[in-house]
């Protein structure tokens, strides 16, 4: 409730609107901490209505505090319920968080001469990127089981084992310490495919000698978290080695500069720089991280172009990479919470190329 | 290519477009077996280019046979990448699969006086409605993984194990096993949640005696499966062997009269009918079944107002449930393709409530 009045202050008292309107699933989700619902209409006044098909209409009733619950029945009309709430509700200036076009074309017939309809994401999208104290306990929870993931893979890595086979196992110690899943799908990237950023994670058989790319994330209730390391089989070479050297002091230069106020694309200034003076600037093909949350993927970027300013509560990755086609690759990514004084990581463990260092 | 040349026919020749753009992420798939794109434009003559971002480049440029491969770097505009190539193409009439207002608008201003463009998703998903050969082979795979999933929830199913520890041993024994994730998030739901037709999957200990109903699929290649049982540990009560004889005999009746022709609205009748004459009919909350493929939810769809009728090459499930508030659920689930004369079930075994039954 706390969430949706700070969503009044943001889209009514501030930016004039009367009325908000969700579609988007993990909005629904910030809002009514419930999957598996429709839509989310908000009013200036009164009660915010979900919608909600008869499939999941009986665990909204139950689970869903402080909402009107409207069940949308097979062959009914979602926009023409939601516009005859607009209408009941007085709202005279709707914004919308996301719609396809045809459904934003059904809206607005629908609402003629009633409400005007605009596009705003970023309401939602600037409230979920600082996150709360709740959310902060999750996303921690999340960073935990991730590093002991993380932990697993070191242990069990060797030659010989499927890429798949050795997501099996992270992922299993994940959900018996109580994951809830996997954040994205699990990547273990080996040989020529870690030169590809989403090198994915198939059937292959990684080798000894070769670059392992390990990416993956848990999820503790709906909270995800995102943590990559490269590993090697057996004894590194030497280009390994500095490659590896130079991704790592990208990301420890760049996690120290993380802080309130600081420009996000400053933070991947520092780690681009170390990474174009070492020769590779054209082999870190993506920028520097992004938010995490509810999404893999959300508010915070940080890479050349952004233009937010880090604030408290910002849960961001920060995850240089080399990638060398027809060679391989090396990332190294932790997912990170912007503190009162500087950054705190919440996936955690300092590892070389080979083998695990104690710490 | 194939896919290609069903599209054209039924776009170009048949609707009269000369152009088709795609920014779903499963059509992408469909078209280019490859992850990560953004988007595709298939002109009526020459070369499809396919749009990727620098983070995708390299593993598009590699991965991608028969296709142009166009680099979006940060910052630059897409629409207007796109724009360019309609134009340069001759397309004067474009077909989009989908796209939020936002990009529509900007993809409207920019091909404004070259092309016209019109939403039409149906030529894809007709076509990834009707697996061909390849699709088959994989989604067999995935069924084959799934029920191996399921047999370990028989297995390791007893009281005191909370839910997620009961989904991370299905996830493991079909990860060990070569499965590429899961089809959607495993649901093991105990008790009051069985009741939930999407109860979820939390840390919950399960107790004897109560209904929980396990939902999940494995994924091969990009290919999905979807399988439910509703087990009891313990001894089941006579009410809860009624209610899961009540939705075998659905199961069953449905599976029977699957075949190429009859009405997807009539499968979903018959199962109906025995819910419905069994007293349940207003607990069956939900429709019998849908397509999957690449997405867990596609065409066709079996419920009371589906239009298709069953061709040979669908695969969809079959999932009467029965759904008592404060009480518990029933479901059970399979993966159906239909074949030339009836239905072949891709997801296997046949269980009693509380252990399983051979065959």
């Amino acid at each position: 409730m706390q969430r949706l009045a700070a969503l009044k202050r943001a889209a009514f008292d501030e930016a004039g609107f009367d009325g908000y309107l969700i579609f988007n699933s993990s909005n629904l989700i910030f809002f009514t901490s419930l999957p598996g619902n429709v839509s989310l209409l908000v009013p200036r006044d009164g009660e915010a209505t979900i919608y909600v098909y008869s499939v999941n209409y009986e665990q909204a009733r139950n689970e869903a505090k402080g909402f009107r619950v409207e069940q949308v029945k097979r062959g009914e009309d979602l926009m023409g319920k939601i516009a005859a709430q607009v209408k009941e509700a007085g709202i005279k200036s709707l914004a919308v968080d996301v719609l396809g076009v045809e459904g934003w074309r059904s809206l607005k017939r629908k609402t003629k001469g009633e409400a005007s309809l605009k596009v705003n994401p970023t309401f939602v999208s600037q409230l979920r990127s600082v996150k709360d104290k709740a959310e902060i306990e999750l996303m921690r929870k999340a960073g935990e089981l991730t590093s002991l993931g993380m932990e697993t893979a070191y242990e069990v890595l060797r030659a010989g084992l499927s890429e798949i086979e050795v997501a099996a196992e992270i992922e299993y110690a994940m959900r018996k310490h109580g994951s809830y899943g996997t954040a994205f799908d699990t990547a273990v990237s080996s040989g020529p495919a870690s030169a590809f950023p989403h090198g994915g994670c198939t059937e292959r058989e990684i080798r000894t000698g070769e670059l392992v790319v390990v990416d993956f994330g848990a999820v503790y209730e709906a909270y995800r978290s995102d943590m990559t390391r490269t590993l090697v089989v057996g004894n590194p070479s030497d280009k390994q080695l500095k490659l590896h050297a130079i991704v790592k002091k990208a990301q420890e230069e760049a996690f120290v500069v993380i802080k309130p106020n600081v420009k996000a694309r400053a933070v991947d200034a520092v780690a681009r720089g170390i990474i174009e003076e070492a020769g590779y600037g054209e082999c870190f093909v993506h920028g520097l991280g992004h938010g995490v949350g509810l999404d893999i993927h959300e508010a915070p970027t940080l890479n050349s172009v952004s233009k937010e300013r880090l604030q408290v509560g910002n849960v961001v990755t920060d995850e240089p990479g080399i990638y060398l086609p027809n060679y391989g690759g090396v990332r190294i990514e932790d997912t990170v919470l912007v503190v009162k004084d500087g950054a705190e990581k919440l996936t955690k463990g300092q590892y070389e190329l080979g083998r695990r260092l104690p710490g």
